[in-house]
C-alpha cells in the first residue's frame, strides 16, 4: 500500500478532461493529484493520512478566473449611464485608493474566490504586492498583474509592476505567479505598451490587457490611429502568445483571425458585458477559429459577485439569444472554458485545469444534495454537468483544495478569518467613501 | 403591552412599499403583520410568544414568481435545437406524465422555492390537485392553473380546470387560490379560449396564458388568423384585466397598448427567453406604458433553477444590454417586479407583496453575512438593495415565511422532509424516464 496525504472517496468525478467516473476516488501526495480512478482501486493500492467522504458530492477542477479586478466597492452608485459612472465613481476613487483599501479589496475577493470554488484567479489592478501578500495567506493560486495607466492620468508605472514580476514571480512554490498588466489600447501609450511586450519577454512572463470592450473603445482607436484596436496592437507588434486579452467583445471578422494567428487568448466576460451594456462577444466564432477563450467574472463593480457557476450560466445562455440557437456552446463547453481553457489562457494547463494524474491537486467538492441539483440521473444518461453548470450556484461549493491543502471545509474557511475580514472591508469601505466624497467636492 | 405571536428583531426591513427601516422589528399575530417599525417602538409596544433575532439580515417580502410550471426533468437532454428538443423530449415526456409524477414534481419545486425564498408562485401544468395538495403540507401560496391545450392533441380540458376551481379555489384559509390556465393562443381553439374567459367570470378567477413567447408563434398566428396574437386575443374578446399573460417577448406597439388597455399584466421570463434563444421582451416599454409586470423563472426545464435573485439581476442586465443604458431597469425596479408588482399580477397587491401593517405575513430573512454581499453600508449611502439584487443568491436566504407561518429557519425546511423528497424525486423521475423511453422507440 502506498501512503498519500489525502483521499477524496465516493464523489462523482469530472475530470473534464476526460469522462466522468462515478462512485470515484483521488490520491494527492503533497501538492499532486497522484491518483484517479474507481474507489475501489484507489483503496486498493493507497492508503491516506486522511480521507474525506465526499459521497453525494461531485469533485471538480477548480475554477479558473480569467478576468477580474480585486475591488472593495460592491452595490455602490449602481444604474448609473456610464460616463456618470466613470466620473463620479470611478474616476474620484482611483485618486484616493490606498496599498491598505488594496490589501481589504484582496481579503474581501479571495475569501469570496475560496468560498466559490475559484482555486486560480488573474487579476489586474493596483498594489499588488498587497494582493500577494493575502495570497499567501489565502492559499489560492493568483496571477497577479498591475494595471499600467498613462491616460488621462497616470496610476501605476512599469517601474512599480517590473519590481512585482522581479519581488513575487513564483513565490509560494510557483502557487504565486506575476504578469505584466497594460489597461488598454486607449489608456496606454504605444511607448509603454511596447516596452510591457518586451519586459514580458525578458522575464518571460504574461501580459494582461483589456481589448475592444465596448464600442467608444473602438471608435477612440479608429480616431486615433485610422484603425481598429486588434489591428493597432498587432501592428505595432504587442501581439503574442504572452498576451490574454479580456473582453474582445467588438471585434471584426480580421481581428478574430489575427487574435488565432498571434495565438492571443480572451477572457470572456458575460455579465460585466451586460450588466455595462457592452455587447455580446463573439465567442463561437472565436472558438471556431481555434482561438483559447477562458472565463473571467470581471470586477465586483461590474458583475456584481465572484460566481463562477452563473458565469457559465449567462455566457452559455446570452451566446443562445444571440445566435437564436440553443444548442451553441453547451454546458460542457462552458466547464472546459471555466476550467481547463482558462488554464490554458494563463499557460498553466500543464499544471491545473482538470483531475488528471501529476496535475496540482486544485480542486473542489460540490454538494448535490440541494433541490435545485435533483433529481440525479447517473450512469449513461447523467445530469449532473447539466445540473452544475445550469442550476448549481456558488454556495453549493463546499470544499476549495489549492496545491492540494483544504482551504474551505464545509463551507468553513481554514486559511482567512471571515470575521476579521468583515471587520477590515468595513472600515476601509467606509474610510475610502469618505476619501473619494473629499475629491467629489473639490471638483 | 399588546401580545402578538412572533416578533422579528432588528432585521433591515426592505418593505418596498416605502423607505428601509435599519434595525427594524415586525410583529406577527396569526396570518397578518401588525406592526412594523424601529425596533424600540416595537419592543414598547408589543410582547410576543417567540422572538426571532435578525441581526446581520434583511427582511423582505417573500417573492411573487408569476410565471412557472412545476416539473420534474431537470438537465435532461440540453441543449438541443427547439424543434428537435420539443420532440425527443417535451412531446414524449406530456404523453406518459402522471398524476404521480405530477406529486413528485410539485414536492420538488415546492421545496426549492421555499429554500429560494419564494413564498407565492403561478403554476400552470398538469394535475393540478397535485400540486394543491403539496402546497396543503409546504404552506406555501399557490395560485394553480390547469393548462388547457387543444392543438396537435388535446392534453388539460376545461372540465378538469373547471373541478380544480370548484373543489380547490379559497383553500387553506385563502392561501390556495385557482385559476383557469390556457396554453396559448396557438395550441388552443378560439371556442376553449373563448369558454375559458367566460368561466373565468363567472367564478371570478384569473387566467393565465403565454403569449408571443417565439417569433415561431406570431408567424403561425398571423398564418393562421391574419393578424398578431395580441391582436387576435382581443378582437375575439378573450383579453380583459383577469388575463395574466407569460412571455410578450414579440409584441408590436399597437399589440402592447392593447395589452394596457384591456389591463393585462405580463409575466418577464428573462433566463428562459435567453436560453430557449426566444427573444427579449420590450419590458422597459411596456412599463412606461402602465402594464404590471411581474417576474418568473419559468419552469427547471427552462431556467434550470428558481432562483428569483438571479432572475432579478438577468432581467436588469439584459434590459441594460439590449437597450444600450446601464441605468434601465433599476435593482429597485426590479426589486418591485419580483415582488409588489407580482402580487398585482395576481390580484393579490392588497394581501401580499410588500411588508406593511395588514397585509399577510409573507416574507424572507436573508443573511447579509456573506462575502458577496459585503461591504454593507447603513443609513443614506446603503447599498442592501443593491447587494441583495446584483449579488445575491437563493442560499442567502435564510428564514422563509408565508401566512405568519415559518416554512424555513436557519435553511431548514419545517413543512417538507427534504431527504423523502429527493427519494420520491429520484423514484419517479427515473420510471418518467423509462416511460418515455418506450414512447420514443414506438415512434
Amino acid at each position: 500500500m502506498e501512503r498519500v496525504d489525502l483521499i477524496i472517496r465516493n464523489a462523482i468525478i469530472i475530470p473534464v478532461s476526460r469522462r466522468i467516473i462515478f462512485k470515484g476516488s483521488i490520491g494527492i501526495l503533497g501538492d499532486r493529484i497522484i491518483a484517479v480512478g474507481k474507489d475501489d482501486d484507489i483503496m486498493n493500492r493507497y492508503s491516506a493520512e486522511r480521507y474525506i467522504d465526499a459521497r453525494g458530492k461531485a469533485a471538480l477542477p477548480g475554477f479558473v478566473n480569467t478576468h477580474m479586478h480585486e475591488c472593495l466597492m460592491r452595490g455602490f452608485c449602481e444604474d448609473l449611464p456610464l460616463m456618470k459612472w466613470l466620473e463620479e465613481v470611478c474616476f474620484p476613487k482611483d485618486k484616493v485608493f490606498s496599498r491598505e483599501d488594496m490589501r481589504a479589496a484582496a481579503l474581501l475577493n479571495q475569501l469570496e474566490m475560496i468560498k466559490s470554488g475559484i482555486t486560480t484567479f488573474i487579476d489586474i489592478f493596483r498594489f499588488q504586492e498587497e494582493a500577494a501578500k493575502v495570497a499567501m495567506i489565502s492559499g489560492l493560486r493568483a496571477v497577479l498583474s498591475s494595471q499600467i495607466i498613462d491616460i488621462p492620468f497616470k496610476i501605476e508605472d512599469i517601474s512599480s509592476n517590473e519590481n512585482l514580476v522581479k519581488n513575487w514571480n513564483g513565490k509560494a512554490g510557483g502557487r504565486i505567479i506575476t504578469w505584466f498588466g497594460v489597461h488598454s489600447p486607449y489608456a496606454c501609450t504605444e511607448e509603454t505598451l511596447l516596452k510591457v511586450a518586451e519586459l514580458a519577454k525578458k522575464y518571460d512572463v504574461g501580459v494582461h490587457i483589456h481589448i475592444s470592450e465596448t464600442l467608444d473603445e473602438v471608435r477612440l482607436i479608429m480616431r486615433r490611429y485610422g484603425k481598429r484596436p486588434v489591428e493597432y496592437l498587432n501592428e505595432i507588434g504587442f501581439l503574442s502568445d504572452r498576451v490574454h486579452a479580456a473582453h474582445c467583445v467588438h471585434l471584426s471578422k480580421k481581428e478574430m483571425k489575427l487574435l488565432k494567428d498571434m495565438n492571443v487568448s480572451v477572457a470572456y466576460n458575460p455579465t460585466s458585458n451586460m450588466k455595462l451594456a457592452s455587447g455580446i462577444a463573439p465567442i463561437p466564432q472565436l472558438l471556431k477559429l481555434g482561438v483559447t477563450v477562458g472565463l473571467g467574472t470581471d470586477s465586483i463593480l461590474s458583475n456584481n459577485n465572484l460566481d463562477m457557476f452563473e458565469e457559465m450560466r449567462i455566457g452559455s445562455f446570452l451566446q443562445k439569444l444571440s445566435r437564436k440557437d440553443p444548442s451553441i456552446l453547451s454546458c460542457y463547453e462552458m466547464l472546459r472554458m471555466a476550467t481547463l481553457e482558462g488554464a490554458r489562457c494563463l499557460n498553466l494547463e500543464h499544471e491545473i485545469g482538470s483531475i488528471d494524474v501529476g496535475k496540482k491537486a486544485d480542486l473542489i467538492l460540490v454538494d448535490l444534495r440541494k433541490p435545485h441539483l435533483h433529481p440525479i440521473f447517473i450512469g449513461d444518461i447523467n445530469n449532473i454537468v447539466e445540473n452544475l453548470v445550469y442550476s448549481a450556484c456558488a454556495a453549493d461549493v463546499d470544499t476549495t483544495i489549492v496545491d492540494g491543502k483544504i482551504l474551505m471545509e464545509n463551507r468553513e474557511v481554514k486559511t482567512l478569518n471571515e470575521e476579521e475580514v468583515y471587520e477590515i472591508v468595513q472600515k476601509r469601505s467606509l474610510s475610502l467613501y469618505k476619501r473619494m466624497k473629499t475629491v467629489m467636492r473639490r471638483e
